[in-house]
């Protein structure tokens, strides 16, 4: 797949794939400026845990270059632009802790230059983006070895390339399995209201030749109850110290119904989208997105005038649920909290 | 609510109300042949148990009539007419038992004329017709006493006004607590992928001035893990003799997260939605539909060309997560096999 994160030097600007367009049109967003760097965040022109880190990380360098161009003290603008950045979002702490390596490292550099100080962000930005590769490599190394020969795996939303650099997290668990030979199907539930599964998922995994077929969220179930779904792999937006994982909404539904019938249910995530100070998953603050990604799909407005809706972006699966949490590091199983604080030790 | 199914003697035709473009436009549906009816049953013009029977007990008055203008012999005519009404759609029992009901009138009147049995079935169509509305006000009333004053109820689909000849089931159970002054607040789960919860149950309601809010089905855990849910009611579309209760897709995995929160998990259906025949849920055929239904909204596409998709419309929900079935003739409990057994005595 071609790379959905670019920094394009010509333009000076990050260049992104827009996943609101996907997969009817393949359009491309320009971000030159903070503004455009939130907006993207925002409205989802890109979006995944572990995407939004990189996105965010260029953007700190966006920030710094936008900052070279106003009026008044530098310093005081950046700071101000950087908490635009961090406050986009709330619920993935890739987010936040791309802002607050950008913050450290700028902290260290004492009294550098605005210019030296942009050098060094995009270098670091270009680091994180390459890591975050290898990074979704090393956990469909490990993820993949879970995988059994002739399984079909369900996952929810995209944890895949378009959520990260590239490669992908749950789907890198499923292209780690296939690239060790194995035969995998995939479920990709179509995960409303956004549709990352039905648009995102499937136009992946269906330009790399893996076999996959969208089901309703509906379908959860009956799939399960008829023996169709062999294990269940999913990514995360942000796993608190005790192992409890907030990822899309319906996670926590779709983990439910697995163990109900047995299946094991994986995460799969950058040992950073871990937040040792995120006690659980109900600390962790859910976002209430735009009501019209319930109310319209595309242009067709599916509600009546006047009826609200919930809008509810993610929910937080509690670590009883969890078989594995599959990082680049190795696979953390039960008891979390140890695992979790033996890896921040 | 204006009657969404109604028999014009100035047409001689049934004339639906065009549910599949719901809550945008009121489109009406004139049906006028066998190919008509069995149209409107697929595609969905129509939909929900009683509602089909009803429109399939008019279909076969329009089968007659039909028939009174073909060559050869009336009756084989006739009988190959209703074959197809009868096989339009294989998962409401109703739309069989109200062809059944048909067949067994013409059965009994013996060398009966085209002209007479057209007066018969027509004067019978209205019969049931009529008789659908009154059992789901008897529904509500029994239903009613169940809910208590400032519950919220969740409800999955639309088993409402518009999925029988008025009033509703599972929504006459909401209109039936209301009615009895208590105030009830509803969560309408989307339903995809025809979405009847969002376009359907929610359009009714808010005519209705029931407040309702509408939730994308991924929503459900959350939802009830944050106590919003008191109860949930759902209709069905067919009731094993065992109590097992096969409705819309998605409605067995709300019942199992039911039971995970301890949410009373009710079913309401009137007495010819329950086949005696029908052993346990796992009997019951499950219709496959047009993929199309979940690639698009509206003209809208949402998956990639050349990935499949799964389009299972209903799943079985075990009689262990239902709390009580509620019937026209009273509130069902378990042991389901015994009580039903009783009803049919």
């Amino acid at each position: 797949m071609t790379e959905h994160i670019q920094f394009s030097s010509e333009k000076d600007a990050l260049v992104l794939l827009d996943q609101r367009y996907l997969p009817g049109r393949e359009d491309w967003f320009d971000c030159k400026t903070t503004e455009d760097i939130c907006f993207a965040l925002v409205v989802m022109v890109v979006r995944g845990a572990p995407a939004i880190g990189v996105t965010a990380a260029y953007g700190c360098y966006l920030a710094a270059r936008e900052a070279q161009g106003m009026d008044g003290d530098w310093k005081e603008n950046l700071r101000g632009l950087l908490d635009k950045i961090e406050n986009a979002r709330p619920t993935a702490v890739n987010l936040r802790w791309a802002v607050r390596e950008m913050r450290g490292i700028w902290d260290a550099a004492g009294d550098v230059s605005l210019e030296d100080l942009c050098s060094t962000w995009l270098a670091r930005a270009k680091e994180i983006h390459a890591g975050d590769i290898r990074m979704c490599e090393l956990i469909g190394k490990f993820g993949g070895e879970l995988m059994d020969d002739g399984d079909t795996v369900m996952t929810h939303c995209n944890a895949g390339a378009l959520a990260t650099a590239g490669y992908g997290t749950a789907l890198g668990v499923i292209r780690g399995a296939v690239d060790q030979g194995k035969k995998i199907k995939v479920i990709a539930n179509e995960t409303r209201p956004f549709l990352q599964g039905a648009r995102l998922t499937a136009y992946e995994l269906h330009r790399d030749g893996i076999e996959v077929k969208v089901a309703c969220d509906n379908a959860c179930a009956l799939l399960m109850k008829k023996g169709l779904v062999d294990k269940v792999v999913v990514g995360a937006d942000r796993i608190a110290a005790n192992g409890d994982a907030v990822n899309k909404i319906g996670t926590y539904g779709v983990a439910l119904l697995a163990r109900e019938f047995g299946i094991p249910f994986y995460v799969a995530a950058p040992v950073y989208t871990i937040d040792p100070e995120t006690p659980t998953g109900d600390d962790v603050p859910i976002e209430d997105r735009d009501p019209r990604e319930v109310t319209h799909v595309g242009d067709h407005q599916i509600t009546p005038d006047g009826v609200e809706v919930y809008n509810l972006a993610f929910d937080p699966t509690p670590n009883e649920l969890i078989a594995g949490i599959i990082t680049e590091k190795g696979v953390l199983t039960a008891p979390y909290d140890e695992a979790i604080a033996e890896l921040f030790r």
